[in-house]
């Protein structure tokens, strides 16, 4: 299984960069079971030998890519800890630059969303552990803005913590921003003011 | 394209049901591509030949569970409507009705999200008129509920109706009730509390 630790050198890393991008691009519109390696390797330009000299098999395909987005997003609550913030206003400052991520990552978020569940064997184990780390750390942080009074107390605390990941977690479904009048800040902005209201006490 | 004008008689209609409960199952468990109609009809009890006189394709199983599903949750929306509400109580009523069905109909709700999208030709325009039939029946209600100023005005009505029908699409993903503290009922309620807090001025 690839890991951050055993990454291959530049040259190799940009080529793996286009593979990926172009194994989102086509899993996204097709869905990861009737995405072909063939695909891929025809839209990257290569002969399809060639693809697997940079990844095993399809499956490692899309774990690169729910990797990836695992990083990304942990980085950016790794960030917002690390502003010294209150945690209700912690959560918020997340919720804010994570809906960022995920309108400007829609095709990764629809594969990690519809099709991680193909994962198999330690591959499938990583995924789950770092969804299980994403939702205690939210729901570490709901409980200490309620500790301090500042989310209501008459829903049970797991409710309110699933209710904002799952506000997060459509973001990906509010209109694009190609003929809409709406901006991602402007979308992240509602949402973050959306989910305030319904939190607070 | 099977229309519910066209229904077949009773007794065939029940080897239809008992062949769509038993692909709504496969599917949900290994996807729609993953999904072979072969399996459906071993796990019938009946040969594949025999399936495909009730069935003409596997996109048409596809198409009667996204169909059943879409005549169910009109089916709710119809009955609050005509319960003479204000369009705010008619809106968090359809609410926490189509949540509790959601619940309920997990597996369904997980086809209908992940796999619609492989419908193809006439079936896919029906179900995308019923996708822009949903969203214009919540734009409608959420309008006039902020015209009778039970809905805020600083947030664009487009966004607001978005976040409502946002809210219920993850509910499929709260807690389910084994071995969790929540009732169906319980989950439905706090998710109408929290978006109705969300929503209003």
């Amino acid at each position: 299984m690839a890991r951050s630790s055993e990454r291959p050198p530049v040259e190799r890393r940009n080529r793996d960069d286009v593979v990926l991008a172009t194994a989102i691009a086509v899993m996204a519109e097709r869905g990861y079971s009737a995405t072909s390696v063939q695909e891929v390797a025809d839209r990257v330009g290569v002969l399809k030998g060639s693809l697997y000299h940079y990844f095993s098999s399809k499956e490692e395909l899309l774990f690169r890519i729910v990797e990836s987005s695992h990083l990304e997003t942990s980085a950016i609550a790794e960030d917002v800890a690390g502003l010294g913030l209150s945690p209700f206003k912690e959560l918020l400052e997340w919720l804010r630059r994570s809906a960022v991520w995920y309108l400007e990552n829609r095709e990764r978020a629809a594969i990690f969303f519809t099709d991680r569940r193909h994962l198999t064997g330690e591959r499938r184990d990583a995924s789950n552990a770092w969804g299980r780390t994403f939702e205690a750390r939210i729901a570490r942080l709901v409980d200490a803005a309620r500790a301090d009074g500042e989310i209501r107390d008459d829903i049970d605390p797991r409710l309110v913590a699933r209710f904002v990941i799952g506000t997060l977690n459509d973001v990906r479904f509010w209109p694009s921003r190609s003929g809409k009048p709406f901006t991602t800040e402007e979308m992240a902005d509602a949402l973050v003011l959306l989910t305030r209201s319904a939190v607070t006490p």
